[in-house]
């Protein structure tokens, strides 16, 4: 961030009075332009057993695999903004069952939430970010071309936890991956 | 948003290529500006079965009570962001014990994330947000005086869950306060 969003001029990175980190502050009309972590909302649809994947036809990760999931926009629920997704990236209506995963990512300042739901009708087909989307059986995952840690540590989870249906909600946080070395 | 943070030229709402709402883009470096819900995480310091509340020195709701809670910062997680708020506005310091309630407030673009805690030492005083902090068994609880609803509510559920201990996770949006009536 150069400058103000307001009125146009420059921007310092101070310590406002009454805070104590540092903002982007307008040396001009001293707006305080707060940056805030950002939510990612998806799901993990399901249809008679199987999971709904997409192979992803946008960096990063391009050619991988994931669940649809994406940023959640102003005035949007958590709930509308996973079912637009599961919309957006592999045309599919999906029913939620209830919040599953939470997960902090501090490095990028991000909180990632997946729901489970079942898709409506079983209709899907690649939306404009997905080069394919497919139906998969527990043992044919394609474990080691799954584009996100959280969604391969969620999809393991949740087979874990599907043959006993208890779904309680979990909040994990994710480290950078140099530490995960 | 009048001008680009990055170049300080002029902006523009429209809908970008490839996207599907209007967004702010810079009428020179065509830089993208999307504008995001943001996060507050708070919790319910629990000691020795009674609530920590905070009489707010700050609007919105000056002089009413609330749990610690405020914006999740950049870098942190949920729970870090949870017991910063309770060590600024309580000076207390809390052990979370799970994620308790996550309500959807989408005309403010919020998404409001309380945990469940513990005071670690029973210490605590009014920071500088706050004029007052004090515990509160249930039946002191100044029901009239709350300063939001997703306190309220949360406050009412988490004393119908306390007798059994059993605390789910759940997931809640908040109707803008015209559709309340």
């Amino acid at each position: 961030m150069n400058f103000c969003s307001h009125c146009g001029k420059s921007v310092s990175l101070k310590i406002p009075e009454d805070d104590n980190r540092p903002r982007h502050v307008c040396d001009n009309c001293g707006n305080i332009h707060y940056q805030n972590p950002k939510i990612v909302a998806g799901c993990i649809p399901e249809w008679q057993g199987k999971i709904l994947l997409c192979r992803r036809a946008i960096e990063p990760r391009y050619g991988l695999w994931t669940i649809p999931a994406g940023y959640m926009e102003n005035g949007e629920t958590l709930e509308q903004a996973a079912c637009r997704e599961t919309e957006e990236e592999a045309c599919a209506r999906v029913d939620l069952d209830g919040l599953y995963a939470v997960y902090n990512i501090p490095h990028v300042s991000q909180v990632y939430t997946i729901f489970r739901g079942q898709l409506a009708d079983g209709a899907f087909a690649p939306g404009a970010e997905s080069l394919e989307t497919a139906l998969f059986e527990e043992n044919q995952i394609p474990w080691g071309e799954i584009a996100f840690p959280v969604v391969d540590r969620t999809l393991k989870r949740f087979f874990l936890d599907r043959p006993e249906q208890r779904f309680a909600t979990f909040v994990d946080t994710v480290a950078p991956p140099a530490r995960r070395r």
